[in-house]
């Protein structure tokens, strides 16, 4: 059965196929995850970067292990909750990338102690103050990168900042000075391929321009990371770059696919509901899927393509023409046809599925996740392979 | 320490403050929710009604605890999960308050085995149907109720539907009907305290219309039931209906605050966050709590006063003047000021709450609450009287 493996909350009593398991509940398509992984993973060889994906989207260290063949990957987390557990699963070279809370730092220097390469990030002096008096304490280095903001996304320090030399100084100081890392957050509103070509461009250069002034301050900059799912598949050229972060990628989701990051077929991510009353007079078909089900996420109202709270597959994950999931209450998702498709006829307890907006926003509403293949087709509804937990909380 | 009981989850050697645990975390102030709980219990008795609380915002048997003296209240629930977990915790009168999936019954059959009554909802002759079955299967009736559709907010048949009675009978033949349940939803958009008082008319007038239908046709009803926060607090009169039904109001949020179903200061639910940069160029200032710790959840957008992803309190709980959270990524929040404030000096490691738009969206993203008594002044960080935790999944 591949190497798919069925972990610890693996309910095959209950599970049998997606008919199985009372809904809403999340599912993904392991070839369509496998596949996406492949892609990046070859992009990234032809760009001769190492990657460093972000398993802040699964939170799962079963999808991680899609990762990689042998032993664990570099990893970026978003929590230190995630940091601990993929501690746990072994992985021993981890980036918290969000700028540190002094209060963590406790934390962070326990994981350094059980021999995880914890790196954190910060763009100012105090943080670095803060780090550096961390590391001294503990008698160990506390691996920090500077944040560079490349496009005014939201945290970091832009490459001409004069306070990057001082915080690289008081890193280097302390010997906790490890590099540089941006994020292109921006491209995740970039249209075209060429606007996300040269946001990865800027990105590449932004982080470049960063660490060659701190080098030139004599300052040892071994790390220059960058990435996003958008820039990561449209970057031509990483001269300069040491890795590659992306996250979304594995999922993907609706946002990227009116991007052009990615196609429909290849969203990995669903969450299966169950029709449970009709609005005829209004056109509504009601399921027991709401925002709980699906979060609040309506990333594509701002692109050219609105796709309300998500478009709805049947089980095997073929796509209802014109269905699209257009409101949604706490337990309630309502849906609707556009583009002259007519209502489908779906009768109470009809199961379909629905691709979410945002993997991220939609994944976290989960504690784990329905795993089938797409490829294997089966008489009845698809075979639930395996279930597949979340890390939550931080 | 008045009644507040540490639970099981408590994490008293953590958390002996709000400056404790790691960021971001949920707190609730259980003064306020005490108010809140007082308030509304105090309009049902003067308008001689029943109250059945909805415990979906909360999810919580601690806070549930706040809602009766002696022995458990009637409950309204949004999922099976919670329906169990509160029959675990002893409440035997429990409405399911979701359109019943057929496929669901099972547990609905297993609850009312175990001396719960456990009440379904539903609004059509297939529903209707797939219950009766269940019921002559099982040898029980599964008390049902028809949902009403009173301002064409989701689902139900409108009070005049001709298959109000052709359900009433399907149930009644099986010993299921036990009455009408509707939920003035649009309420929520009703800006004024005399649409609601309106929505609230209107919301009594659909069910009391249908009970009195079914009652014509020789149907037995029991149960009419209407209710939603802001009709619950609106309604001057309830002639007909014998019970009445409100969950947000508990927490109360700043959805209901827009509204002035209720003030700021009544808010009882708030993310405690850590400043973790600035960006003095933009006038940003960036915290370790995003869309992860609030959801995704934008209630007041379509309001008089779009109010961001939060209103931004120290961490005693006092408004930060001006200071709105206008910005979210998965673990970052940027706060700004409006409204001609100054640009408050919050160094790195400041923690502040936030105070979110919908309570029900901002208390899912969470394992559980630390809880604090505002009334309670302290030197330092406000007390952390216990830890409360929730039901989660379905």
């Amino acid at each position: 059965m591949t190497s798919v493996t069925p972990v610890g909350g693996f309910k095959s009593s209950v599970a049998r196929t997606l008919a199985d398991p009372d809904t809403p509940f999340a599912v993904v398509d392991v070839h369509k995850a496998r596949r996406n992984v492949e892609r990046l993973a070859a992009r990234a060889g032809r760009l001769g970067v190492g990657l460093r994906p972000h398993v802040k989207t699964a939170k799962s260290l079963d999808v991680a292990a899609l990762l990689h063949e042998g032993p664990p990957c570099p990893v970026t987390v978003s929590t230190l909750a995630e940091a601990e557990a993929f501690a746990d699963g072994g992985y021993r070279d981890i980036t918290y990338a969000v700028g540190i809370d002094p209060h963590k730092l406790p934390r962070v220097i326990a994981l350094l102690r059980r021999g995880v390469t914890l790196r954190v990030l910060l763009d100012s002096a105090e943080q670095a103050e803060f780090v550096a008096g961390a590391a001294r304490r503990a008698g160990l280095p506390v691996p920090a990168q500077i944040e560079i903001d490349c496009d005014g996304h939201r945290g970091g320090l832009r490459p001409d900042a004069a306070a990057l030399l001082e915080i690289g100084r008081l890193l280097h100081e302390a010997g906790c000075l490890d590099g540089v890392l941006t994020h292109a957050g921006e491209s995740y509103f970039a249209p075209t391929a060429e606007a996300r070509r040269l946001a990865a461009e800027n990105e590449r250069d932004s982080a470049v321009t960063a660490a060659e002034r701190l080098r030139a301050a004599g300052l040892p900059v071994s790390t220059v990371s960058v990435g996003s799912t958008p820039t990561a598949h449209a970057a031509e050229d990483l001269t300069g770059v040491t890795e590659l972060r992306a996250g979304n990628y594995v999922f993907f989701d609706l946002v990227m696919a009116g991007l052009g990051v990615c196609r429909l077929d290849d969203l990995a991510l669903s969450v299966v509901v169950t029709v449970i009353g009709h609005r005829p007079e209004y056109g509504w078909i009601l399921t027991d899927g709401g925002w709980m089900a699906m979060s609040r996420d309506r990333g594509t109202a701002a692109q050219a393509q609105d796709q309300g709270y998500g478009l709805v597959a049947d089980l095997d994950g073929n796509l209802v023409p014109g269905l699209v999931m257009t409101a949604a209450s706490q337990e309630h998702g309502t849906l609707t046809v556009r583009d002259g498709a007519r209502l489908p006829d779906l009768p109470i307890g009809t199961r379909l599925r629905v691709l979410p907006n945002h993997a991220c926003a939609t994944a976290a509403q989960h504690h784990g996740y329905h795993v089938v293949d797409g490829t294997r087709p089966t008489a009845g509804a698809p075979v639930v392979q395996a279930y597949w937990s979340r890390v939550s909380g931080w």
